[in-house]
């Protein structure tokens, strides 16, 4: 019999949306993106999205404090809408919390997350809180609403197309492991350490260089938000079995912070950059005529973007052009899976 | 310090609600009724609610099968739009699951959403599945949409208002004793015991009844729906500190079923019906003067309705008057509370 670890979280997304039939036209995208789209009686369109969070899972309380928590869990879910071109409007929470956490705890995470609700504007509306036999999780189901076409699925990319990607994804990644790093007495907490925890702890989305873009004429065709690594949502956006992406090297963007980092410690700045997780930065394509007004509409938002590739028609291969004009194919799969047990936290 | 036992679910979500600012003009009502209410842009009133269930607190996989459990789930967040007079319309589900999960119980519970889905006709758009390191859990997000002027909230009922309830509380929760029960193998599997232990694992919301309420011209002043118990619900109709009611004992419908089987294992049958939980009947209050046009209403819905009583201007007092014309307070704090462990689950 198909256990879990053999499906993965992409594999059971697949097999539920097999058995799942779309019946009402008012959904427009369904299982499968950052949010579903939907409209509302009178057309409005609608965008939500949930994201579930568990303890020793997604975080760790040695790492993270409760007001850290509920700010980067907010902003975990106001990215899934600005990954879809939206602003976000609304947020239902539900809580389970064993019987022990202590409601000092419980006071921060939600101060933490009435902080980013007034950064971002959102209603907490509601929620639901339970019991949790052994381990605290928290769910967030958020709402947001867009302009009538712009809304950014991960479907549109063609061959041809220009990959984009803002800030400087990996440095999430690398603070995580910072956070855990045994030795972290001896790690000095110097500007780049902070920099990288602090990316890790306390993410922003980039809701407004989503909405730069949505205002915009620039001809995107997809769009995501990096949340489980570059290369594995790259695949998102090659629609699978149709469509490929080659990377340059040279044009991977890397935070001084993080190249001195690896530097230092002897890790492979290239691996955090491509396969970290949870950086929240938007990684769109967009028609190659369009590529070179992209900056100036983000220096706006002093924002940095950089071209990291192109689409291809070569389905399922990511390579990667070295500095050297070297060429070598990614895998696909080095991003999260949690039931593989490979996600870094 | 306060802690969660203490504090109880309700006393949490005061906390929160206190600590929470409602800013957006867009949000009718918030945190604390069965529904969050709201407008769009264009002005449509969407409902929105998540209720979280997890393993071994609200449910037990040795007594329930996947795929009632998939439907339960979602008839329970259907009646929380039915309780505001609302039609659902779209659902997220949100899944934590331990490694071992099968993915044949995956397959089943899903079939058990699917099915729920089809018969209310509800989309369901997305989700996230996640790891949790012990207990399954399942939250479920849902929409629904109300007509302009008759959304039917928690607050509203005055003096003199006749209180009502649909069907026969108290089996739901009888349901759930006979099948936890230990001595499971004497009980005979009659017409009684079927009855009763469906009721527990195959709810059906009031959605069809609340519709016929929301387009009747019916002078409703509030309405929940019974899942924490009648009078702990009850308590909820009676503006916290402000009302009271007094509840008529022949008049509170008891099923057949409950009376038979009550009899004869020597149970309290007014427990059950007092304080049971997850009947997901409706519970409203109504003008005296529309009471006796209920009737006819659902008649066409082949659905019981019972007036059990009237709320009083007696603040926090809810009293019970007896067959033979005695009076008894009841304490409104015997319905469900996760951090106190009272829950008959």
């Amino acid at each position: 019999m198909a256990d879990l670890k053999k499906l993965g979280e992409f594999g059971l997304i697949d097999r539920f949306r097999s058995r799942l039939h779309t019946r009402s036209p008012r959904v427009k995208t369904g299982i499968g993106d950052d949010c579903a789209v939907f409209t509302t009686q009178t057309g409005t369109i609608q965008l939500i999205s949930t994201d579930a969070l568990v303890e020793s899972v997604h975080f760790d309380l040695k790492t993270i404090s409760a007001a850290q928590l509920g700010r980067k869990v907010l902003a975990a879910n106001v990215s899934d809408i600005a990954a879809m071109g939206g602003k976000p409007y609304l947020a239902m929470i539900s809580l389970g919390l064993p019987q022990s956490t202590p409601v000092k705890f419980l006071d921060e995470l939600y101060t933490g997350l009435e902080t980013a609700c007034q950064a971002y504007r959102i209603e907490l509306a509601g929620g639901d809180t339970v019991a949790s036999p052994k381990h605290l999780f928290i769910n967030i189901c958020i709402l947001g609403e867009a302009r009538r076409n712009r809304v950014f699925t991960r479907t549109g990319a063609q061959p041809g197309d220009q990959i984009l990607v803002t800030g400087t994804p990996g440095d999430s990644s690398l603070g995580l492991r910072l956070l855990q790093s045994k030795k972290k007495k001896s790690i000095a907490l110097t500007k780049h350490v902070r920099h990288l925890t602090q990316r890790h702890l306390e993410p922003s989305p980039r809701l407004d260089e989503a909405r730069l873009l949505a205002r915009s004429k620039l001809r995107l065709t997809s769009m995501i938000d990096v949340s489980d690594g570059l290369v594995q949502d790259l695949t998102h956006l090659c629609t699978p079995g149709r469509l490929g992406a080659v990377l340059y090297e040279a044009h991977l963007p890397r935070s001084q912070a993080l190249e001195s980092i690896c530097k230092k410690m002897g890790y492979s700045s290239l691996d955090y950059i491509l396969s970290g997780g949870e950086d929240y930065e938007l990684l769109f394509t967009l028609k190659k005529e369009d590529a070179k007004k992209i900056r100036r509409l983000f220096l706006k938002a002093h924002t940095p973007v950089s071209l990291i590739g192109e689409v291809t028609s070569s389905p399922g291969k990511i390579i990667l052009e070295g500095e050297n004009g070297g060429r070598r194919n990614l895998k696909p799969s080095v991003g999260f899976n949690h039931f593989k047990g490979n996600h870094r936290q």
